[in-house]
């Protein structure tokens, strides 16, 4: 079976989705995290979920996690509401070179997909396009471990 | 809200269960990971689903996904073989600090609970009883960080 026909359809941000839309997107869809394309549709990163709580919760309490313990419920809403003005771009770690990105093409093996999985401990590939339309490229939608475990496990 | 009302069932493994069962487990119901208990429902660690394809995955293959094209389905089936005569101990990366694992005690806020995935990138943590019974310290449940950002984001 090709990564074209495992990839389920996932939502996909740009940096200038508005951080809050995606992080309810996560939320809504138990998703382990989201697939950020360019304009052009193009995969530009993954934005783990985790990543969203490093954007929300202050260095010195991540550091020092019973610290949050002082902060009540206004507070929690307080740090929440930064994502309002704030879009996806403002939430990504630092840049990363695509060739280490989880991005496999449409015609890539179960076993390929697993072994992109496993070089870079990702719960999640991004499934490209490789056709000669005009969609080449483009991000068709993703695996993830567990669809691809599904999969390979024998019955 | 504290983190056992926001703990969901999960299921726990030890060391000793089965390779095979444990990623049945995590594809049946599409987890990100498993929790690893000590025989005394202690945790241990958590288990990735990207390690349990690390474990398949020969290493020449995590190097250069590109060689998993010239395997065929038997090869596939025969890798994935490997799960039968094997534990989740062997699954498992090298040992890790209790310290950095990823858990909670029942009564930590959503907050804490939120620095904690935030501090050590996981998409998970193990919620433990904090009570005062036989079963303290034993792990209740945990919670995903997609069940994090819904209790969290405004309605």
């Amino acid at each position: 079976m090709r990564a074209r026909d495992l990839a389920e359809p996932f939502p996909i941000v740009t940096p200038d989705t508005d951080a809050m839309a995606a992080a309810r997107a996560m939320a809504g869809q138990r998703l382990p995290g989201l697939i950020v394309c360019d304009d052009d549709g193009r995969p530009h990163t993954i934005l783990p979920g985790s990543q969203v709580l490093r954007f929300l919760i202050p260095a010195y309490i991540q550091d020092d996690p019973g610290l949050a313990r002082a902060l009540d419920a206004d507070a929690s809403d307080q740090l929440c509401r930064r994502l309002v003005a704030s879009t996806v771009r403002d939430l990504l770690p630092r840049p990363q070179d695509l060739d280490e990105l989880p991005v496999v093409a449409g015609d890539a093996t179960s076993l390929e997909v697993a072994a992109v999985m496993a070089r870079l401990h990702s719960p999640l590939v991004a499934v490209m396009d490789d056709g000669d339309g005009p969609d080449r490229d483009r991000v068709i939608g993703a695996i993830t471990v567990s669809r691809l475990l599904e999969h390979l496990l024998p019955a």
